[in-house]
């Protein structure tokens, strides 16, 4: 089953319709969920997030987060997800194509669970990654369905045998086409502060939050290009990749080419939190 | 009746799956084509393009350009279309969502036409715009469904009492949410050059042959909202808005605050074009 608009219902119910904004103008926004064990991880925080980015495009969701909550988790049951993930979206929905938002439209909600197990292998032994300039827009803080940017680095870091791109902006990196990016240097973790050129990503807040209760210094201040290379450590975070340790950046080993101290600790208080 | 795919089918047998990587990714590129007593203008410019936007992303697409020319004409005669556009688009077609192309899966081509008149009173009178900050990405030169950026500056001019937003980057006016942007100074036209931060507008480029016929000399060059605060005029072009004058920017009047010498010939010129 999948929940469209405010019911769920089978998949082959659910048909777009040809001039969906979201199909012409990726007019929407969109969501990731964890389900550990039957469990939503961080459900509150997605939802929050998922109304910041309708409001910073004002896209009025067709009714509210108590009821979007339920609705998901009740998905959740239904399917008997155990592991695995909930795709949450929403577009501004139908109306003849014009820029502009429509005088009248109701958005659409689409929201489906995936079977899927952690990525074990990566999350022990690290990936690899390249980097590649940053194109996309200057709002990356919305969670928008404008993501044929982050597509084209991803397909990039593929066809380079490596598992993410890290980008940026002239010398200055900003985060990975789908998650951010954390170094490691002298014992202290930094990363992108939270403005409009990254993705405010839920992972990256719990490793904020898990390293001051570690007492592990972190900044959140911009680095460049450099600094990632002269890194101890490297790791990225995100909703399916955790807290994944980089071994690798353009062919350079990060470190001594294994998982470091920092990421290891990290990764070990995540599991408490699952 | 639309085209879906290659047939020609009703409007209602034509539904978009939710997990088409047109609506979760915006992974997919588009045309607008203007129709004028039942032809469609420069249309071999527009597939043109459209080859060259799905060559960017390396889309496949499903058939050659001979046959969507054909299927296209089809559709304009069979709905019996005699002014208005056509709406072209193309996806990746449909597969499991994650960012990399898929391995397998087949591009979704839909277009359908729609009957509008040309915008007599704009042409003639005008319009209003205010200048925003071009938010945009880095490869506005493909003609790809990730329009959240135009919308938005679209939907601020509407608000603002105009019809359109001209964007820039610092100080450098790049290109209208949705139109090129040109600039007459004593005598010569200037545009942004066409490189990845603008569209390469078909009537950009009718724009510059009719010149070039006219003995009106243009400049391909980079302009700053200084310049274009001094004008003698601006106008801006599309398929859908021809070649309109631009009487008031940001509240100030371009030049006396009616439509310019220039701007009046080669809309005169483009009457014979189409």
């Amino acid at each position: 089953m999948i929940l469209f608009h405010d019911q769920l219902t089978k998949r082959e119910n659910a048909q777009v319709d040809i001039e969906d904004r979201g199909y012409q103008f990726g007019d929407g926004i969109y969501e990731v969920i964890r389900v550990y064990n039957g469990k939503a991880f961080r459900l509150q925080d997605h939802l929050d997030r998922f109304q910041r980015s309708a409001d910073e495009i004002s896209l009025q969701l067709p009714y509210n987060l108590e009821r979007l909550s339920q609705l998901l988790q009740e998905l959740v049951q239904t399917n008997q997800l155990a592991d695995g993930t909930v795709y949450l979206q929403t577009s501004r929905g139908v109306a003849p194509r014009s820029h502009p938002f429509p005088e009248e439209s109701h958005s659409v909600i689409v929201a489906y669970t995936v079977e899927a197990e952690r990525p074990l292998n990566h999350l022990q032994n690290g990936i690899r990654t390249m980097t590649q300039p940053d194109i996309r827009w200057l709002r990356c803080d919305i969670k928008s369905l404008n993501l044929l940017g982050a597509v084209l680095a991803k397909q990039k870091a593929k066809e380079h045998g490596c598992q993410e791109s890290i980008l940026h902006r002239d010398e200055t990196v900003t985060e990975g086409s789908s998650t951010n990016v954390f170094l490691a240097k002298d014992g202290q973790l930094f990363t992108h502060p939270a403005n409009n050129l990254i993705l405010h990503g839920i992972t990256r807040q719990v490793v904020l939050e898990l390293a001051a209760d570690m007492g592990i210094p972190v900044k959140e201040e911009a680095f460049t290009l450099q600094d990632l290379h002269r890194a101890d450590e490297v790791f990225i975070t995100s909703t399916t990749m955790e807290i994944t340790p980089v071994i690798e950046i353009d062919g350079t080993p990060v470190g001594d080419s294994t998982p470091g101290n920092l990421v290891r600790r990290l990764q070990a208080a995540f599991e408490h939190q699952i």
